[in-house]
């Protein structure tokens, strides 16, 4: 290690009170994006990035509104020709409800055992701000050697409504080499993580048309096809005894997984006891033919994510329902188009609804899986960092879940991500409580530092 | 027609009015069974059944607590050694809600056009003071040579949750030849019915108990099975591409129907454009192999009565759910057996539930089907009785609902009911704007004292 990163890294353990007062000032901020009484802590918010970047000498700084919540900008083209990165996060939070379950309250942060409370400490205050200590700490030392873009959102936790649109007007001022996506989280606590592929999303609601009003099952029941019959019928058609999902042609554009990568993944497994007790099942289930990682990152699924027909309450009433709703949703992986999918679940529903009831089908949400290459120089310097400051190679992990900025990165901007994060699987992002691992934030920031050091040479 | 008899309709006749405002006064009290607010109208509505059983000469009337609200019974045992008929009727009405529907206010009964409209005046205030407009035309004229029993309970619309037990402890009071039950409804307006099957139910909850708590259907669709998608492919599996249900030894009871009902039922079939038109659909479903009518009165059938998982708000949540719940019910025909059937669900759910999920079987409500010999010499009356007025043979159905008092009383009391009822199809039970033909219920009132006259010779 050059003596200029050690000076980095030191400057960066002396200053570690000044970052976590930093992100304190940033977590007291209530920025519930989901919330109309919160609209003015979202201002707030965006004004205290702002505060910062001017901290930073950025350039450009601008708080753009959307028909959202604003989006903050800013830039540090100060290194020339060398890349340019563009760093995501978003300033937005979860709701704190319920309140009592939390020991203190969610936005008076406080540290106990090491760890950081409060809303937004893990997802992802504390990720963004990871980012701004490191880029402080180069800058204030006049080692940052690589062109820093920022792009804070403010309402990733309401689905980013209105970012594709932002990315869509202001293509040329977004325009960079790669992005860094710090809004991912580790597995084992002792080991860094990069992801390196995404599943995408394509989210319906379904609903059957029985009679034209509830019936009672006993004047009725016999004569008339029970519309929660039917989408019970339906729904079980939609897997085969192997797991495998039935509707036509939806396995056709899905990827296969190379030998070499499934040879990876394994390398990688966090073991099937790991699974069973992150679910709290006894035993596992899905597509045969592979593994629990397998199917998670590489593998399509389909899940009944709600059902809701006639009389749900308390005790018995003895009514057939009129009408049948189900929220059905499959993950994608590459290369499955959501437009595509939409319309192999029309085929299916096509020949297999009887004529006896109606259907209506509405998309209510959909994006595209992703996938970057591993060997992208910024995967390869990130990993490299990580490795130094954890002293072991990142576990390289296919994400289940969506996020959806990235495919649309890719889409609308040409640009891939390298995407990881600091957060651990107990943070309770999302629930009371939440939390961040303080050592493992400030591994982080060093990562980091290493990280952008790396991108300037 | 003998001279007494002409003379006895004569008096019903020229009574009507009288007996509408008995009925309109019986009608004011607002006796909604459900509703703690109307405890006191329970009260009040029993109390009226007393004083009118006081005017007609009644004995041993007595007003018997319950857990919940009072039986009436009284009794008039003039007539020697002349058969003894038990009349069941209930004073207890649905609630009037939503009430901003009623044209006018639903304990403040008026006449619109030949229509008495009220809430309870077809269920079955109307039914019930038409048996003792019959009774008081008798016994003002000393003609009445049937001795009688009434027992009149203030829970029908609550299920009855406490007439077995009062039943079981006055098994000595309430010792009849056979019962009269005037709470079935006509079909077609213009043509009387006696009921003489009634199914029985079974009726149960099923909960799913997958992972522990929800999960994040990214994160971990493909790792474990969802309880929702389980839970479609047990209710698909119950029934077969025949429409049969394949509960291990489901039919094994179910007697067969004999050549010449099937016959019978086929005379006086409804039609498919009544059954479409009554059910609100575009086409009829059922177990192959049976007309409509013998599928709703005398083939036993699965329904899903309601289905909860998951979520089910506007929108889009991504959420594997932890459990998944659904209502089924059977409907019975004799000889089926309500605990054999609840056995038969779990044997079911024993062999095709996967040992991914957990589940728990509750059982909601039960009762046996019921079927009564046309030749009862009471039935027989009862038709002649209906057949004089109408000048049309009454319709013989099969009713596809139960009268769970009905089997309880064969059970229990070892007695037979005749069942009919003067309400019709239309008369908009259990929704606002409840009414009564009164053209229909003066025709009823004389059957009935046809059918009194009958039985005391």
């Amino acid at each position: 290690m050059t003596s200029s990163l050690e000076q980095a890294l030191q400057y960066a353990h002396d200053n570690q009170s000044l970052f976590l007062d930093q992100l304190k000032d940033f977590l007291r901020i209530p920025s519930v994006s989901t919330d109309p009484a919160h609209h003015p802590d979202m201002e707030k918010a965006a004004r205290y990035l702002v505060s910062r970047l001017e901290g930073l000498a950025f350039t450009h700084i601008q708080i753009f509104p959307t028909a959202g919540h604003p989006v903050v900008y800013g830039e540090r083209l100060a290194a020339g020709s060398a890349p340019t990165l563009l760093v995501y996060g978003h300033y937005d939070v979860q709701p704190a409800e319920p309140l009592e379950l939390w020991q203190t309250p969610a936005f008076d942060p406080q540290v106990r055992d090491g760890l950081l409370y409060a809303r937004g400490a893990s997802d992802m205050k504390g990720q963004v701000m990871a980012v701004l200590s490191a880029l402080e700490t180069l800058i204030h030392l006049d080692q940052l050697k690589v062109n820093i873009k920022v792009l804070f959102e403010g309402e990733e936790e309401i689905g980013s409504p209105n970012l594709d649109a932002f990315m869509r007007e202001h293509k040329a001022l977004l325009a960079c080499d790669n992005a860094l996506n710090p809004d991912a989280g580790m597995v084992y606590p002792d080991r860094p993580v990069i992801v390196y592929a995404l599943r995408g999303l394509a989210y319906f609601e379904l609903r059957l048309h029985g009679p034209s009003h509830d019936l009672h099952s006993g004047l009725f029941g016999g004569l008339v096809h029970n519309p929660a019959q039917v989408l019970c019928e339906l729904i079980a058609g939609m897997h085969d005894a192997q797991g495998r999902i039935t509707l036509p042609g939806f396995y056709d554009r899905v990827r296969p997984l190379p030998a070499e990568e499934r040879a990876q993944l394994a390398r990688d497994a966090m073991g099937e006891a790991f699974h069973l007790k992150q679910a709290g099942v006894s035993q596992l289930w899905g597509e045969q033919g592979y593994s629990p990682e397998e199917r998670l990152g590489a593998r399509p699924t389909l899940e009944v994510n709600g059902l809701l027909s006639g009389f749900t309450g308390h005790g018995s009433k003895t009514v057939l329902p009129a009408e049948a709703m189900a929220k059905i949703s499959m993950r994608l992986v590459p290369d499955q188009d959501p437009a595509e999918v939409e319309q192999q679940l029309r085929r299916y529903l096509e020949s297999h609804a009887p004529a006896s009831v109606r259907w209506e089908l509405e998309e209510m949400s959909s994006g595209p899986a992703s996938i970057t290459d591993l060997n992208l120089p910024a995967t390869r310097a990130l990993a490299a960092a990580l490795e130094t400051v954890w002293g072991k190679a990142p576990q390289l992990k296919r994400e289940g879940g969506s996020i959806p900025v990235v495919a649309s990165m890719q889409t609308i901007l040409g640009v891939e991500s390298v995407i990881t994060g600091f957060g651990l699987s107990d943070d309770n992002i999302h629930a009371p409580n939440e939390h961040l691992n303080l050592a493992n934030w400030s591994r982080g920031i060093d990562a980091l530092v290493l990280f952008f050091t790396a991108l300037g040479k």
